[in-house]
C-alpha cells in the first residue's frame, strides 16, 4: 500500500513532511484547528486559510446530531457545506460518545423530557446507544455508522471508531476495551475500503491507557492494519510527564513512513515535545476555546503561555497582547480594549482573540517546520520552552 | 459661524456633500453603523472602514454605564479605545434614558436587588435620575452630564441632550417637553462651547412629536441656535406615512447649509424618501441587529428588503443571499449554511450576515450619492423602491 505521506526532512526523531489528500496538501508538523460544528467558531472558512491553515477538523458526532450527515451530503459534502475547499480530517465520534455519562432508566426518562446532555444507554460489541442532547431521542453509533457518517461528510482523512477510556480505568477494562477497539478498527477498514469515498484516507487509533505493554500491543496492531496513518488516542495520563511517556510508548512500534496524529493535545510545551518525538499532526480545542473565554496565547512559559485578559490588571493597559504579532488584535487593539470587550460579552472580543491564538499556533508550527528542515529543531524547542 | 458641511451637488431637495470633522471627512448622504458599545458588534474597527464606512455612532448612555467615560478618556478617548481613527458621532443618551420605564419605589427596591433593566426615578428641569441596569445604582444625566461624557469620549460630533417623547403623548406634554428640550439645548451649547474638545461639532435636536406647528417651532428654534448641524429626533409616528410627514414638517424651516441627521431611521424605503427630502445622515440599529437574528437585507421591496434566513425554506438552499453581492457571505457561502449557523447559534453566522447587511447599506448610500451627483436621484429612488 502506498503512503500519501512524504517525509522531506528529519531532525532526530522529528520529521517535516507533507500529507497529500484529495483536497490538497498539509505541511507537517501541523496544528489543525477545530471546526467541530462546520465552523471554526467566530471565523468563516476563507479567514482560516488566510491564517495559513491547510486542514481543519470536523466533528463526526456533533455533525451527526446537527444538522445530520444526510443533510451535509445533500449540500455537497462538508467542504461545500462550510465553504472550505481544502483538506478536512474528521474524528470518529468515539471521544464524544464515550465522554458522555452513563445513565440510569430514571435519568434516561428525565433526559427525554429535558434534553441538553447526552447520555450513554449501553456499550456493546455492536456499538454504543445513547440519547441525543438535542431532543433526547435514542441514537446509535458503531464502527460502520461512524465510517458511514464520515463518508457522507466526504472528509479527506477519516478516523476509526474507538473507545476512549479515561486515564483512571483499571488494567482489565483497558485491555478488554482496547481489544474491542481493535475489532472495531477491522470493521472500520472493511466498511471504509468497500464504501468510503475515493481517496479518503483512514487513520487507525492506538489505545491501551497508561499501560506500556498495552500501548505497545495496540501500536503494533494498528501498524499492521491496512491504514494510511496512525493516531494516538485515549486520555493520556493525569500529568504531563505521564502523558509524554504514553506518547513515547505508543510511538516506538510505529513504522516511520506513516503520518502520526496526536489526538486532542494542544499545549505549547506538549506540542514541542511531541514534535521532537515524531508526531506530525495535532488537533485541539484549547487555543480557540481559551480565546472565547478571554485567554490569549503568549510566548511566556512562566504563564503556561496563557494571558487571561479578563483580569482587572489589563483594564487600563494600552499594550498589545504580544509585541510584533501580525494579528489584528495585536496590530490594531490594546489589552485594555480586549478586557472591556470580553467582560461586556462582545463577540468582537472572542473573535479578535481567536484570530490571535490561531496566529500564535500557526507561527509555532511554521517555526517547527523551518527548524526541522534546517536541522536546528532542538535549539528551536529550547527557545520556545525558554520563552 | 462657518459650517463644516459642504454641499457638492443638489438634485431636487436631495443633496450630496461632505462633512468635515477633526478625524476626517464623511461623504453624504451617509448611513452610520452603530458602535453603541464601542464596537460594531461582531466586527473590529478596521473591518468597518474596509466596508467603506467613514463614521460610526457611539452610544453615550451605554458607554457612561460601562466602561465609563472616565475610563475611555484615560484610554485616550473613544477613537483610541476602539481603534477607530475616523469620525465618530455620539448620541446624547436622551433616547436611552427616556425609553426606560418609570419605576415605583417597590420596583426601585427590587431593581437594586436584581438589576438588568434601567428605570427612571425622576425627570426634572435639571435632568433625569435613573437606576443603572448594571448594578441598580442611582445615576443622573442632564444636559451638562451628557456633554461632559461626550467631551470625555472626544467624539467628532456631539448631539444635544433631549427628551424623546413617545408618539402617543398628548399635545400639552409634548409642548412642555419640547420647550424643556430647547432649554436643555441652550445649556448644552453653553457647556460645550466652553468646555468641549476643540473642533467637536454639536448638533441640536428637533422635537415636537407628531404636531406640525410644534415641529415647525422646534426646527426654527434649533436653526436659530449656535449649532453645527440639526438632527430630527423623537418617535416619529406610528405609521411610515406619518413619519414621513413629520420629517417633512421638521425639514421645511431648516437652513440649507447645515447638515441634517435623521435619528434612528434605517429602513430602505424610509432612507430613500428622506434623502429625497434633504436628509444627509442616518443611523440605525436595524441592519446590524437584524443580522444577529438571522435576517439579511436583500433588494426585494415585496419582502420589505428582509430575508429571514432562519426559515426552514432556506435549509437546503445552495444559493447565496444575493447574487452579485461582493460580501464574503454571498461570495463564499450558501443560504443553507447560514440557516444552519444561525439555528445552531454560531457566532460565525451573526458575523457573516452583519458583513452582508453593512455591505448592502453601504452600496445603497453609495448609489444615492452617485445618483445625486449625476442628477438622476428620482430614477435611482424609483429603481430601489421597485426592486
Amino acid at each position: 500500500m502506498s503512503t500519501p505521506f512524504q517525509i522531506d526532512a528529519r531532525d532526530g526523531s522529528a520529521r517535516a513532511g507533507v500529507l497529500r489528500t484529495a483536497h490538497g496538501e498539509v505541511h507537517t508538523p501541523a496544528f489543525v484547528p477545530l471546526a467541530s460544528t462546520a465552523t471554526v467558531k467566530t471565523l468563516h472558512a476563507s479567514e482560516v486559510s488566510a491564517l495559513g491553515y491547510e486542514m481543519v477538523l470536523g466533528n463526526t458526532f456533533h455533525l451527526f446530531i446537527q444538522p445530520g450527515a444526510e443533510h451535509i451530503a445533500e449540500m455537497g459534502g462538508l467542504h461545500e457545506f462550510m465553504g472550505w475547499p481544502r483538506p478536512i480530517i474528521t474524528d470518529s465520534g468515539g471521544y464524544q460518545v464515550f465522554s458522555m455519562g452513563h445513565g440510569s432508566v430514571a435519568a434516561e426518562i428525565k433526559r427525554r423530557r429535558d434534553p441538553g446532555k447526552n447520555m450513554i444507554i449501553s456499550i456493546e460489541e455492536e456499538g454504543v446507544r445513547f440519547s441525543s442532547y438535542l431532543d433526547g431521542s435514542e441514537r446509535f453509533m458503531g464502527p460502520e455508522t461512524s465510517m458511514e457518517v464520515q463518508a457522507k461528510l466526504d472528509s479527506d482523512v477519516a478516523l476509526a471508531f474507538d473507545e476512549c477510556t479515561p486515564f483512571h480505568v483499571e488494567r482489565d477494562y483497558t485491555r478488554a476495551s482496547m481489544e474491542r477497539t481493535h475489532r472495531w478498527l477491522d470493521r472500520c477498514i472493511a466498511w471504509q475500503r468497500e464504501h468510503g469515498p475515493d481517496r479518503q484516507l483512514l487513520f487507525g487509533i492506538v489505545q491501551g491507557g497508561v499501560y506500556e505493554d498495552l500501548r505497545a500491543e495496540s501500536a503494533a496492531y494498528v501498524s499492521g492494519a491496512d491504514v494510511d496513518g496512525v493516531a494516538i488516542g485515549g486520555s493520556l495520563g493525569k500529568e504531563k510527564v505521564e502523558m509524554r511517556q504514553v506518547v513515547e510508548w505508543s510511538l516506538a512500534p510505529l513504522p516511520e513512513e506513516r503520518p502520526r496524529h496526536l489526538l486532542g493535545i494542544g499545549d505549547v510545551d506538549d506540542i514541542v515535545h511531541a514534535v521532537a518525538g515524531g508526531i506530525d499532526i495535532f488537533d485541539c480545542a484549547t487555543p480557540t476555546r481559551l480565546a472565547r473565554h478571554g485567554t490569549a496565547l503568549v510566548p511566556e512559559p512562566a504563564r503556561r503561555w496563557r494571558l487571561d485578559l479578563t483580569k482587572s490588571e489589563h483594564r487600563t493597559s494600552r499594550e498589545p497582547i504580544a509585541e510584533g504579532c501580525p494579528c489584528p488584535a495585536c496590530r490594531e487593539h490594546t489589552r485594555g480594549y480586549l478586557n472591556y470587550l470580553i467582560r461586556a460579552g462582545e463577540l468582537t472580543g472572542k473573535r479578535l482573540i481567536t484570530l490571535h491564538n490561531l496566529t500564535f499556533m500557526g507561527e509555532l508550527m511554521q517555526g517547527a517546520r523551518a527548524a526541522i528542515a534546517e536541522g536546528r529543531y532542538a535549539a528551536y524547542a529550547d527557545a520556545v520552552l525558554a520563552g
